[in-house]
């Protein structure tokens, strides 16, 4: 099949600056986008070939959402630049020296200016068995995992429970944003089930457990907002338990500090994030708290002219202040490196990086919503919802991906029928 | 979390008989559906939580629509009858003297009436290396599989290039409608990657070869319109080779009776299915041709009272004919089988199955497919394609998945940008 070649000569002028991105989440492909049609070159490299909209991850664990419908092919983001390319890989290694990026299949990627944006992972704070046996939700994988495990769980009790009466416990670790909206989620997933698809639990009980090692929920938000939400998922019949230290996760138990062990169908883990493990730790030398790579106060990495680090990996500071990893951080960052990289080209000086706080949100459940503003505003219920739809709308990448999760939301919030309720395995033997 | 437990009782008369259908594709779902609502009680046995609209399933592999596109949950479907249960779980054995079928878990399920509805698989016709090594098309896992792998080496290619002049390889391995659509598929999806994703291959080589045994495609349909789907696949690139015996695959390459041994990034089973080796020639004693459960003209078992085989796995007959293995035959055989067993529960006797040739379709692109209708009329080119369209979105389960189908395929026919051209790792290991 004859396939018309591209001129790539044409397409990347060889005496531009190279910048090599690594990592292709809201911190990196911010940046590609402040270099897109400018005077350089631009590689991002990920092991996946498409970013992820980590904010709507739940939902697809939850049933609610498709993967692709949060997801979005990095070569298509960039296809209107011809500056920008994408390179399917994962780094292994960075050598200052020669200024190469070394990938896993050990080809080298020649850089001029590195922008780490590789982001965090699950912090299991070394309890025992977290990392082996509880759930986290930072890839689609992880996702796609989740969600098999939660409904086979469910088909399971359906048979299980003509043996008579007995205990289902899903527990969620950790009272952040991605615990609240995990949990209101996965209770709406049980209701929909019994409701929908006539499940049977018969004498089994149910239980939706998310524990939290402090005294309230949303610690990021105001006091209101967390009342608010506690109170929303007890309607929803979520059990809150604050106060509660994981000591150990078990195969199907999970262990508390208390000495409580409880039988669990899954345990999903929202205690936090760390960069430690990450390449972007060794990439740069010197890293602060939770593994986050020291930076300047214009992104670059301290002690380097050519190597900078954004979004999650970063200590990012504003101000003098470290930031929260959040996603608005992330964005900011990305964008401030791409105006420092031209800035320099330009041969001019680079500016301290000011991040524009405007807010952070967390949906509990259908019409229930808290969006934390600056000044101390709140707002609740369905306001705070509609609020929280749009501006995930809004950010979402693609038209085609809207339109599938306005639809996707559309059928739920109006409980029609069906939904991705599929257990598609993650391996298959072949029969 | 208080979940509010049907009341079973009422639901499941105990009196009414049980007929237990193993297996949720066309023949099985036909068979529950013409039982819905009526007096005897269903339980559908099968090991995914979902049907799987097969006809579209070459899509979801050439990352033209969703996994969740075209599946939908069976529960869902059954959701309105309160006289159909769903179990998930695999049959491995019948226990005829007992009436009970026995799960891989090893829990057991009575039954009065069982209806075999399995299905058939792809038939590697002992070739060496072909079921480790081919590619077949027949789960949703083996479609998501089929397309990581594509996508991958179609990266992989965009690296290699730089390397200089070579060859990437698509074989598909069989002509009729599976193989001609896959092909023509694929053919699109290279298309697309290389406008809008970028993609650049260089001085590589990149072809699609669809081989066969015979010396035409499509042998079901009338000659014109195999001449027809040649000339198609031609017109897109795919090189169409007859008179090819496949003697062996391995990892990389495929060898054929002449000696010819070609580099492949991916072989394509295309060539046909069989019952063998699945539950259904075992629960029955006699088989037919190619492993399928010979039946009398009613679609009892030979030789029993209370066992039936439908669809795929039966060799049915009509009008002294065997029926080819087609999803109309597997759905009327369903419908078929549903009315004799209210037939003999009201007193009746039963009634010999009659085949309605209603044509085959099948599609090779945008604006091309073949209709091969009764009396020898075929419909080419547009209007063949929209009679296709028509009909698949009708025959597709959902209407939420058939508003994702027009909208996935609205956005490929206008060569939008995007599409679920993901690669999600069939496992990956959490970092």
């Amino acid at each position: 099949m004859a396939i018309t070649p591209r001129a790539a000569a044409t397409l990347n002028e060889r005496s531009s600056a190279h910048v090599v991105i690594i990592g292709g989440g809201f911190a990196g492909l911010a940046t590609a986008r402040g270099l897109a049609d400018e005077d350089v070159r631009v590689t991002i490299v990920d092991q996946h070939n498409y970013h992820t909209f980590l904010p709507l991850l739940y939902q697809v664990a939850t049933a609610g959402l498709e993967p692709a419908d949060v997801a979005y092919p990095i070569r298509t983001i960039f296809g209107h630049a011809d500056n920008v390319t994408f390179r399917h890989g994962r780094a292994r290694a960075v050598d200052h020296g020669r200024r190469v990026v070394v990938l896993e299949d050990n080809t080298e990627l020649a850089y001029d200016q590195l922008v780490l944006a590789t982001g965090a992972t699950a912090n299991y704070f070394a309890i025992p068995g977290a990392s082996q046996y509880a759930m986290p939700l930072y890839s689609l994988a992880h996702a796609r995992h989740l969600r098999n495990r939660l409904l086979t769980e469910l088909e399971a009790a359906d048979v299980r429970q003509e043996s008579g009466p007995g205990e289902l416990n899903f527990v969620v670790v950790g009272g952040g944003p991605t615990g609240v909206e995990t949990s209101g989620a996965l209770a709406e997933l049980i209701r929909i089930v019994v409701r929908r698809d006539g499940l049977d639990f018969g004498a089994l009980t149910v239980r939706v457990i998310l524990v939290d090692l402090t005294t309230r929920l949303l610690t990021s938000f105001p006091s209101s907002a967390a009342s608010y939400a506690r109170d929303q998922l007890a309607d929803m019949g979520v059990e809150v338990q604050f106060g509660r230290s994981v000591v150990e996760v078990q195969p199907r138990a999970i262990l508390f500090a208390d000495g409580e062990r409880l039988e669990t169908a899954a345990v999903i883990w929202a205690a936090g994030v760390t960069v430690a493990g990450t390449l972007a730790p060794e990439a740069a030398d010197r890293v602060g708290p939770n593994g986050r790579v020291v930076v300047a106060p214009d992104l670059r990495v301290t002690g380097r002219s050519d190597l900078w680090a954004v979004g999650d990996a970063a200590a990012v500071l504003s101000r003098g202040q470290l930031c929260a990893q959040l996603a608005p951080v992330a964005i900011q960052s990305g964008q401030h490196c791409a105006r420092q990289i031209l800035l320099l080209q330009r041969g001019g000086a680079t500016t301290a990086f000011h991040y524009r706080d405007k807010g952070t949100m967390a949906t509990i459940g259908r019409n229930a919503a808290v969006a934390s503003l600056p000044l101390g505003v709140v707002i609740k219920g369905r306001l705070g919802w509609m609020a929280w739809l749009t501006l995930h709308l809004f950010y979402l990448i693609g038209f085609r991906n809207r339109l599938r999760v306005v639809i996707n939301w559309t059928w739920r919030y109006f409980d029609w029928p069906s939904g991705p309720r599929l257990i598609v395995a993650d391996a298959e033997t072949v029969d």
